[in-house]
């Protein structure tokens, strides 16, 4: 049995192990949390063979390390683990940002950042927690290792291997790179909804307003739902590429303001039509419009 | 049996007209239009009891005529009804910007504008034409009537309970009052969200993005697929209020565009806090919530 000891044992990490056992892929699971809640949940859940609490025992032996933390959590795992790592011992992570994660794996861990593979994996769900880990999240769902020029190629590898066990779709390209595309996709229209959502509930009468909205508030607000602390973590660990995907949308969004004002019915209408049919077309096309249109 | 006519027998009316039959609420509805594709699939599918196409025939002895058509189809409507009206017809519409249309009223129906009670049931589906049309889509679902200090009350009172048997709850408000609150729930998320992928799309690289886009931003631009005409009608017709809203929140994108450069976590995390706890709270109690969360 191969051995992967697991940091957060909630939807991500505990997803990915259950997913490992139900593909028989052989590997022995250990969770390892400061506070044992979360751990006692995922023994009793049979996501995990084993919990551990002490550090440097838990990394006896340990062939794959999966962070899969909240991405603030991920630079202090680095440190508390960089003194206890042995030789063999591949390191990788779940975060939403990849750039940070990867400067910061290279200043902590000394020479076995060349065994850390950063990773990404693209699923999630609205609930959270241990309870919530399913064994299918991430089939045919991509997964986004970001390698760079100083990772060694047998550990990206056998990062590869893990996640092809689970189904997944395993995806490369660089860290800057990825940070951008997810700027763009999912940390600025989260931005964009929690400033909707807040800019309406600040007014002194924001109930008269929140009665009236329907089904299409509900959908483009659904993320402004999302955890505080998560989304303030991304948005700074990624903040250059944020800021350049914000100036983008308020420069487009200003010259549509310009149609607006100007009565450009043509302009206007070019717009919306560019955008409704790039957005159907890749509702039907894109792998997560399968499951839920 | 009082008589019914419904100019657009598509989603909105012939969901009233089948609302109505479902109810015994006493209504013998014609639907009226130039094409008759819509007209006799109505009829096929036993929402209208009568089909018309001359709307001077069509108007004799009605007690009701609904305008269920795209927002910038209503005033063309109102004019060519307006000389064959009877002393007894009331008229209601369901278009979902009220300021414009009530002056176009005022303008083109002479006497008759004290009988138009102008309406907005908000209620909406992603499919549209006469097949999409169902006898409980209003249920529980607010219709918001804008009469002013010149609408005959008893007009009112008769566009209210027909709207009453469908399940409806009928709210009143001023024209303007109802076009800032749509334009802040409704108007404005479809705009923002038509700029995203707009902007998106316009990308030499935009397959790359939308490749790696998952299920946030499937809820977040799910209006970004709507009719691009008739949303460009809409924005038009409430281009005022439309405005007004895009300032307020132009200028709270950029308050957090600030906390996000200068780093500042504390302010970002009182932002995504209060949007987060006011989406939530409205998600468990919006009566739109009960149906899909």
């Amino acid at each position: 049995m191969k051995k992967l000891l697991v940091f957060g044992v909630g939807l991500i990490g505990g997803s990915l192990a259950l997913a490992l056992k139900a593909a028989n892929a052989g590997w022995h699971v250990t969770g390892i949390g400061r506070t044992g809640d979360s751990l006692q949940e995922a023994l009793t859940l049979g996501i995990i063979d084993e919990a551990a609490t002490d550090i440097a025992t838990a990394l006896k032996g340990v062939d794959v390390i999966m962070i899969a933390t909240p991405v603030a959590q991920i630079g202090p795992i680095l440190q508390r683990i960089a003194p206890h790592l042995e030789d063999k011992t591949i390191i990788t992570d779940a975060g939403s940002t990849k750039a940070d994660i990867a400067n910061e794996a290279h200043k902590l861990l000394g020479n076995a950042a060349s065994r850390f593979v950063p990773g990404h994996p693209i699923a999630g769900a609205e609930k959270s927690g241990p309870s919530a880990a399913q064994a299918t999240l991430y089939k045919n769902k991509n997964v986004v290792l970001t390698p760079d020029g100083r990772t060694d190629p047998g550990a990206v590898q056998i990062v590869r291997e893990l996640w092809l066990s689970t189904g997944a779709i395993v995806r490369e390209m660089s860290p800057e790179g990825h940070d951008t595309i997810f700027a763009a996709v999912s940390h600025l229209p989260h931005l964009l909804a929690f400033a909707l959502v807040d800019e309406l509930a600040a007014r002194p009468d924001a109930e008269q307003f929140f009665e009236f909205a329907a089904s299409g508030f509900r959908d483009f607000t659904r993320i402004a739902g999302s955890s505080p602390e998560m989304w303030r973590d991304i948005s700074l660990a990624n903040r250059t590429a944020l800021l350049q995907e914000l100036d983008r949308y308020q420069s487009a969004l200003n010259q549509l303001r310009q149609s607006l004002e100007h009565g450009d019915a043509a302009s206007l209408q070019a717009t919306f039509e560019r955008a409704s049919q790039a957005r159907n077309a890749w509702a039907q096309h894109s792998p997560s419009a399968l499951w839920k249109n």
